[in-house]
């Protein structure tokens, strides 16, 4: 499927981040026309479906700077260098809501922005979940609020826009499938 | 919920692009102490869920150069300036894929990388689905395969990370949702 290609002719580093890169990427198109890409590089994330004994779904709400605005999320964190994602994520789960897991279970993984970015994020469902008794430990820029949800509360957040990213939106329609499935 | 407020102390614009824009923020955290936040600004997108009468989900493969592979994904494209999301979709629909319908039904909407980027996508529900006698037609810089397929051969790409972003994994799980909602 080589015919739907672009080629690069030349790529530039405009910006280097702690989380994030921007190239700008000069391409030859099929038609041997040229255009310009805009790329950002993002190292990867992970996030966790975390069902408790009592049927509530673990969320966290955090400030998102980019929108200015506080979201309910499932709990998610990005790769760190090498690191793999399901040691990524059984770490995330318990630093952000102190919360471990027996196991975890890779769902899915799918890029956020294929448009423009090339963050993957992997989703893990945790097996044999429980309350930590350490206190949990956020980064020194993180501040959360630990929610327990059930299904109908979290298709309610999500019909009030306060569950509003597509991971969330994934594991929310997930769950509700999982309970169809048991019906 | 103010708790979790992260003021900003001071914000550059580093690159402005066609399509994105990259800020460098300050900002306050709620413990009073500062940090740096990396900023995509993003006009926002649109997707469309199209099935043929004869079930089929209409999806589009093209050139991800941020991945640099090809992608399958449900026809989408990004929000002109001050263009209603409805009027996005249908037109991207058509250009896309040669395809108009009567009504578009907004699903949902949800932001695709929260932690840096503002994008917002708009998912619809196209009905009345009906193949144009006219040709499609494509940004000038766009290159995409139109395909097909089954609710089975989607899960199948899936599998094969064919299909490998989350609004188009959101799309194929919500049809496959309705499918166990039918039986």
């Amino acid at each position: 499927m080589d015919h739907l290609k672009e080629k690069t002719l030349h790529s530039e580093k405009l910006f280097s981040g702690r989380i994030i890169d921007l190239y700008l990427e000069d391409v030859e198109l099929p038609n041997g026309k040229t255009s310009k890409r805009e790329i950002i590089k993002h190292p990867g994330a992970v996030a966790v479906i975390a069902v408790t004994e009592e049927n509530k779904i673990i969320m966290v709400r955090q400030y998102r700077k980019a929108m200015e605005r506080n979201l309910v999320e499932i709990p998610a964190g990005k790769l760190e260098k090498g690191e793999e994602p399901i040691v990524t994520a059984k770490r995330e789960l318990q630093e952000e809501t102190g919360y471990t897991c027996d196991e975890l279970e890779p769902l899915i993984s799918f890029y956020t922005s294929p448009g423009f970015a090339d963050e993957l994020v992997h989703v893990f469902i945790a097996k044999g979940l429980r309350k930590d008794t350490e206190e949990h430990q956020l980064d020194e820029d993180e501040f959360v609020d630990l929610l327990e949800v059930s299904l109908e509360e979290a298709l309610e957040l999500i019909d009030k826009k306060e569950i509003y990213d597509a991971k969330t939106a994934y594991a929310v329609q997930y769950l509700q499938m999982q309970t169809l499935f048991r019906k």
